[in-house]
């Protein structure tokens, strides 16, 4: 999506080879204008899975999904994040390890939110190395429903994410994807 | 606002006399066709303010508020909590004590994104005892600009929150104030 690439290029900080702060306009900041371009965009890409529920987590996914879901007419849900480890039936869970914090955090979702007639599709801010969309999927599994597809804002290319998830049959499709950010240069896959 | 007041007393659940869970709509799920018609209502309130920029707390205030500004046309920020007291120039700090955790966090707002020529609006799904929004108000006084008010989805009425906002002279406007419930019974103030 070229709007949102030149978007980085322009307001896109580079810490080293690895770190890309987008707080400006995407998970601090929140570009709404922009926010609506991507749902637009995001609406071509999965039109016609018949979307009937878009999942995300908190908190930077939240604000990308509640815009897009305006153009796929439907509700979003939000999986909460909690370091405890705490048993809750009503709920589906997945343990999703974040490389960020060095440590591993429990996602729930309430199971009156998602079930086994819902097509899911995914939405979030990054996808780095992939553990938080697949513990999203997870949980979609774990409810019945069908995964219609996974949406990311920015992937970043160099790390594994993308490659794990295509590789497990899941439709990704990422907005931008980063392949390589070298000098301060930031490098775009095609 | 008559929609919402509807919509807490079809799916609210209540639990003992101060528990209201909505999270079928407001802050698990969202209801973003609801949260549309609840952004159109802030704006109504809050149009003559000159609003540039809308504050908010992560999580479940994220989609309400960027939901809401699209109808001011500005971009969203919201404060991010975290339990460490780790010092950081760059940002605005607040303590906010949660009665609901029973412990004292730290919201931070970076200082690039408010500043002396902000007219903020602050906006939150609930409000309670008051402190998150107080911390709110208290980043947009440090940050030198302008408070054009406080939109609240829910108020509890029964508690201290809006008494305090008001008698500290914020704009406080909430679409639903919650008086009293009692036996499962939701009663709403004027």
């Amino acid at each position: 999506m070229e709007l949102l690439k030149q978007r980085i290029i322009k307001d896109g900080k580079v810490i080293g080879n690895d770190i890309l702060k987008v707080d400006s306009f995407l998970n601090h900041q929140m570009d709404v204008q922009l926010f609506n371009e991507m749902g637009k965009e995001f609406y071509k890409l999965f039109a016609d899975k018949e979307i009937t529920k878009i999942l995300t987590i908190e908190s930077s996914g939240i604000g990308i999904a509640c815009i897009a879901a305006q153009y796929f007419n439907v509700p979003v849900v939000f999986a909460k994040k909690s370091e405890a480890k705490n048993l809750d039936s009503d709920a589906y869970l997945s343990e999703v390890f974040s490389f960020t914090k060095g440590k591993t955090y429990t996602i729930r979702v309430s199971k009156n939110y998602v079930n086994s007639n819902d097509t899911v599709l995914i939405i979030d801010d990054f996808l780095a190395n992939g553990k938080a969309a697949l513990g999203l999927a997870e949980i979609v599994e774990q409810a019945g429903a069908r995964l219609g597809g996974v949406g990311i804002a920015i992937e970043k290319g160099f790390q594994d994410g993308g490659k794990l998830l295509r590789e497990s049959g899941i439709n990704l499709k990422s907005l931008a994807i980063v392949s390589r950010m070298h000098d301060g240069v930031i490098s775009f896959a095609d």
